[in-house]
């Protein structure tokens, strides 16, 4: 069953395509972890948050990934790192056409 | 530009398949929405929270779901809803395989 994992963070900058062109070599990273399907990539630059939406095959995976990237964030120097892992209805999901692959 | 929404609310279930068979004639509704793309159904059991993560095509369209939703919600008797709006980066998403369709 896959786990859904979510992520939001404060962040000042940079968005839109100054953020892509900073984040482009950790996203190529994160497509190798363990157990990962997807990442959307999250932002809002009023409110000034980042974050992802992720998919992982299992809720172990997805627990060792927020580990490592909430280590990685601190270490970047975000200081709050709002998570939560939730698992997946897939019965409703594929009424909905979630995207579980 | 796609949008995110998350949203998550304490819930006593029902959950797993229960939720699936409680919540499948709501789910087809949701496919009607306005800028509705797609929606992947969150549940934690241990920790009695029900959710969803949501794809729309704009910001506009998600805050008017995120309202319309809301106010069901409460009229169900939960409470405490929480919910964020986040623009997706398509770049970097791209890497990253997240599906925005």
């Amino acid at each position: 069953m896959a786990y859904v994992l979510q992520v939001d963070f404060p962040m000042d900058g940079p968005f839109g395509e100054e953020m892509t062109e900073s984040f482009a070599g950790l996203a190529a990273s994160i497509n190798e972890e363990d157990g990962f399907i997807w990442k959307i990539w999250t932002e809002d630059s009023q409110e000034k948050l980042a974050g992802g939406i992720y998919l992982f095959e299992t809720k172990e995976t997805a627990q060792k990934y927020l580990e490592m990237h909430s280590e990685r964030l601190i270490d970047f120097g975000f200081e709050t790192v709002n998570a939560k892992i939730f698992a997946v209805n897939e019965g409703l999901s594929k009424i909905t056409h979630g995207p579980l692959k």
